[in-house]
């Protein structure tokens, strides 16, 4: 297997601005949009770090904080929390900014989403593991185990139910 | 409040053929289309039980079990699980035929959305409850429970960290 | 040639929200757009009754009875009215709820398509006959062959000028 | 009433070249697509006539001639056939040229969409009359009052069955 | 090489109507879109007069005069400005008529574009040369002449900085 | 006038990966699709350095040096090279990685954009100097004023031709 790589070599930002074709029947951005934004940055992220062909297996802990509006500046930023064998969780979240109103960027949503590598016949394959460096990549590497535990024990909850 | 409803009185099913521009770089349904999909799907449930404004919360446990290709008809269904005050969980669960393979549908994926209803000013306000008829929406009507409760524990491990 | 099928063996149901971007410069949804919804459910019943690939040879009679803005729920229903030899007419209707107004649905459009199913080679195949059940079932059968003859009449009518 | 109008006055000529964008599953263009393109080179014809805001009311005798393939040219053509007290059919003719093939247009599809004119308050208005002038215009005002007729007779037909 | 053509056997004029789906935060005919229509348009006629695959290779002097809203109708006018040995200049030009305004057009922006035609193994290839007949078009091919100078001048002067 | 800002503070960086919609009949980068996405990273950086509405007014020197296919990796890079009174030249550039073949990105295109800020009534309205940092933005800010001299003789130029 690969080396280990740090979380700054795979991270993505990208921007986008809130047009009238991207709200819904509110003029708020549609949720389907937003997705498509950190499907794509977060695709990005996990692409980067495995050099691999990627596939989304499961996305988490979605949560819209604010909805924004037409003319929104929006910041997406992925990068990988944690790798496990052949799966990584990748962390994503979109600020705002709505120049209307203040240039202080608001947290518009968050995301776990998991991606698989896979070999060249479409099998998940192993993946350099990673290297958080900051605090706050630590306590993420972490939260990433706590979800991944949290998911089992949800399973398991559902099963016996 | 208003008095309770059934499950069927905002069942929502919808359909989509898999077209060349809803694919991804792999010749796979993108993740961000099939979100849209599920979207508006769970946002006419959420819609018509309330007979409110709705809002998207949180999307949870999304699961993608088997990528589709072009060609692929897909039946969107969604369901109101549970109604709690003012927010409901929302099952949405995508089937395929692809019918160059088989006429047998296949699970494609699934998620749980917490929409909220919300006031003429945007605040949130209390919904009708849910009334689990069949055995299935009995059992979705714990599962939410269930999950509700994963949730906060989560979030107080993830706090308590 | 295969058994007969009944009506509802292929009948489909599917839903839409109108977002900003299906509606034109008068915001009411584009024709365009309520036509790529029709032609998707008329397809798919096509699809699903005769178990072939299809297309679509003509359109007709398209009605627009009330046009939908942003917000409307839209309700597409496609039933294969009638099996010729290897084509067969889709009636297609579009229902409109718009949840500011009333949730009393309105009908929006109307349309009769017709589809040929074609073979491995691209040809037309033939394609098993239809059994209309219900009274209203009946009526769209009989007015299937009406409308044909119509066309016929018509065809005929423009030459001979 | 304003003064008649040429046909010459508000015919319409448009071109498209047919992306991977916007074909269906089996990589010819969609329906849908086509009549988005053939809706709005008619409602540019019924404005241009009318001057006024119009509204399409239905479409008829749309067939399909051949499918498009991705990299062919279209040249959509709509002019106003015929002008009655408030509503006007407007023929529309979509031609392709496939590059790899032949640069010898072939005929894709025509349609007969009718629109009825509306002033300020949303209500339908007189129109100027058309003046065809080449024996091509004189046949299809001709055969716009034809397909009136059987129109009216078609629908006596279905009422009386 | 093929024998030289007129500007007038690949002249291109296309419509549009500015949809909301094609306007940015603002309200205004998003830059990205129309540069769209510039494109297709532009390609159709360097196909056309090449009979050849073409790619563009740059677009120089994009002028915007005055911002298009929702329900203009665009006209869009490319013309093959001079042709080179396997390159082309295509001049284009966008003017819209605001209905709700008056029915006088307007000029909303121009750009000349330049595309290389391309043989079967993708490298460049002669074309046919322009013969310009009107005063305007041999205005325009003087034109294409200054403006290739200048671009020369502009790479030598940036490079001698 | 506010004071004057560095290039840093309004620098933009964006990402995207190129999907089987995105491209042309070639089964290239539509060119319309890369000045989509120029353009949103150049009107966010305008819009960030200046903190007003903006408006593009001219794109000059849009140079295309490779076709990005489906899968490709794009990473779009704008930055505000100089600022003149009203208006700001932007540098916009968009790398690409194709996965399938290097992960060395290579040129896709590059371009120089000029907005203009404009006040409460839409009217053109002073903005903050730049103040280049780096060689290479010193550079870029000096052919900012290169390239600004060229294209007022070449007006020149064709005026007196």
């Amino acid at each position: 297997m690969e080396n280990a790589k740090t979380v700054k070599q795979s991270q993505v930002e990208t921007r986008d601005i809130v047009h009238p074709s991207d709200v819904n029947a509110y003029n708020f951005v549609f949720g389907g949009h937003l997705t498509s934004l950190l499907d794509k940055a977060a695709c990005i992220a996990a692409c980067t770090h495995s050099r691999r062909k990627v596939t989304t297996v499961s996305i988490d802990n979605v949560r819209f904080f604010k909805p924004a509006t037409v003319g929104t500046i929006l910041t997406i930023k992925a990068s990988v929390n944690r790798a496990f064998n052949t799966s990584m969780e990748i962390g994503v979240k979109v600020l705002g900014i709505d120049p209307q109103v203040s240039w202080q960027p608001q947290i518009i949503c968050h995301a776990y989403m998991t991606f698989v590598a896979l070999d060249e016949n479409g099998r998940p394959t192993p993946i350099p593991s990673i290297i958080p460096e900051t605090e706050d990549e630590i306590r993420r590497y972490e939260e990433a185990g706590i979800r991944r535990e949290a998911k089992k024990k949800l399973a398991t909850a559902l099963e016996n139910k």
